[in-house]
């Protein structure tokens, strides 16, 4: 018996990584003798670096960039030798998770880290990029990124700009001459689940400026320069990349990986299914079990389990999924490839309990799961 | 596919009959053919009336009676007309949750107005009875009983005494004279798990009588009291009652049952799948679904599932036992016939919201566990 054991990471409990042993454990309680193939699953959001560097014997690093507010922070990123693959979250440069809520000011806030993280990972010797776009708390449409990389961003009078989405009104011309040319050999597998473009009403600055700080005249303000940005973008590439799908992901940062990198944006679970080599493993499998904290009807919008459910069900492999939590809606997934869904908790708890017992409540539920499984086996015969 | 489904209640939450409305919504759900059999389940404890008398199509009655300390109540039976047999919890009479802590006093609590109920019941036919000793608040050893079946409970003087335990240290004779002679037909099936017996240090006021409000002198003078009683007993009828196992259940309720009716003892469980023929039921079931509120160590001492266990393990069934709380050591459990022990929340609940969800819960548990069923079916094939 073959199980592929793909959870994300159970959000305040368990990294994915724990995921897999906890499940691990609970398999071989019942089936000592299965075959276990863990796979520690992530969308791009939030624990993609250590899910997929764990997943690909990678190594976590660490190096010295400046946060959103030009602070001096060591930010983590994944590096596996292998494959010369870098596996970046923008936000551990310009996360707004780094940024205390009344500091946030997405008129000065600048993704010059990311461009620092991307230098550092170039120096070890990346070629491959895996950068999930989540958790931003910038909205300078990537400038600052392309600073830290050589780029000059400059007003009419040939004077660099200062960092920050605001100064972007009155950028005249970006010079290129000087930027890092290691960039001209790399590819870029954007992660994204936001599929906003740069400008306007669904733009960067409309919808997510706000969580970043921004007022309604703030928001008006940041739109406008985006607009500057992208127009001087066009001009020089001579491609409208503002308009593009995800260009607005990440305060515009989606815009400067689209424009000068050879990046590709994709859902970030098929980014990570198709980095872990997912269908592989799932080939010849007889379940995968996949899991995150809380599942419910928004796990049908690109969520980890979803896509390992899509996957699992293309190979006819059925998927059962764990989680913290089976939220209202949870039922119309069955629509969509899961087999089951399966609570992990075992009676009534608080939410810092359940969080503690992350991994006893996981392997206890995988494994009673597995007992269900032996005996719907047994009746057949 | 026969699936027998014999949960007890859900305490606080569903009785046994609603528990089995849910489990059959949950199978049925999954397979729509499947036959499902309902047995209402009960350990001979609170909910052995309801659950019994639903589960043989019996009807509940009302009967006029005295409690604890005389006041007028209505006291609730089951009553099965085609076996002329009455099911009754003395704790309807003489219960504990009648009386307020502050005024229980088992000097003078009687269990008057359970023979009131027996009375009521051989008024509408009965012959038979099933009897749930559980929860009293009395100490009398059932003398109060047997004064409202015609009995006299008499001092020296040939006067009658006061009803309670603490007078019967002046108990001087027995006289059965007028005891209903209705009794003399009947035969009483007790359900208890108290094994008891009526004196010493593990007798019905040592062990019972702190929680009814005895402080520690009052204990010594109750048990004392009993010794008189129990005296007189053996000295009416030959038989030494006293040291009988279960003669202690119920305040000495076991005692005067045992002393003067056809009556048997058996483990409340016991009882309950005897009266519904639960073994006949399970013989070429597929799955037997049991369940309560809350599983662990503690269901190893006799508690309604480990019943329904025992008897599936017999005939080579596998139980799944579902509950709002599967607690610490139910491990345990998978050595004494348990195929498998599903919690039914579906993620962090305060105890008030899972009580409220238990229908929804328990479905909704039920309907997955088939899913994983049907699921280890598919993949043996």
């Amino acid at each position: 018996m073959k199980f592929v054991l793909a959870p994300d990471s159970f959000k305040e409990s368990l990294t994915a990584a724990e995921a897999v042993a906890a499940m691990r454990r609970g398999v071989l309680a019942v089936f000592p003798d299965a075959e276990c193939v863990g796979v520690p699953m992530a969308d791009g959001g939030e624990g993609t670096t250590e899910a997929l560097t764990d997943a690909l014997d990678g190594v976590v690093l660490s190096a010295p960039v400046h946060d959103a507010l030009g602070r001096p922070i060591q930010a983590r990123y994944g590096y596996v030798d292998t494959e010369q693959l870098a596996i970046i979250e923008i936000a551990a440069a310009a996360g707004i998770d780094l940024v205390a809520a009344a500091e946030r000011d997405p008129s000065i806030a600048s993704s010059y880290g990311v461009g620092e993280l991307i230098s550092h990972a170039l120096d070890r010797g990346a070629t491959r990029f895996i950068v999930g776009l989540g958790g931003s708390v910038t909205n300078d449409g990537g400038a600052g990124m392309l600073q830290a990389l050589g780029a000059h961003v400059l007003d009419a009078h040939g004077d660099e700009l200062p960092r920050g989405g605001a100064a972007l009104a009155r950028l005249h011309r970006l010079d290129l001459a000087a930027l890092d040319p290691r960039l001209a050999g790399i590819t870029v597998q954007l992660a994204s689940d936001v599929a906003n473009p740069l400008l306007g009403a669904t733009g960067a600055s409309a919808v997510f400026g706000p969580q970043k700080g921004a007022d309604p005249a703030t928001v008006r303000e940041l739109d406008a320069a985006l607009g500057v940005y992208a127009a001087v973008i066009e001009a020089l590439t001579g491609t409208d990349v503002a308009a593009r799908a995800g260009a607005g992901a990440a305060g515009g940062l989606g815009a400067a990986f689209l424009a000068f990198f050879a990046a590709e944006m994709s859902r970030g679970v098929d980014v990570v299914m198709d980095a872990v080599h997912l269908a592989d493993h799932i080939r010849g499998a007889d379940f995968v079990f996949t899991g995150e904290g809380s599942i419910d009807a928004q796990t049908l919008h690109g969520k980890t389990a979803l896509g390992v459910a899509e996957a699992a069900a293309g190979h006819g492999v059925p998927v059962i999924a764990f989680a913290g939590r089976i939220g209202p809606g949870a039922e119309a997934l069955y629509d969509h490839g899961f087999a089951a869904l399966v609570p992990i908790v075992h009676g009534v708890s608080d939410l810092p309990g359940a969080l503690a017992d992350g991994a006893a409540n996981l392997e206890r539920a995988v494994a009673t799961t597995c007992r269900l499984l032996a005996l719907g086996r047994r009746r057949s015969v």
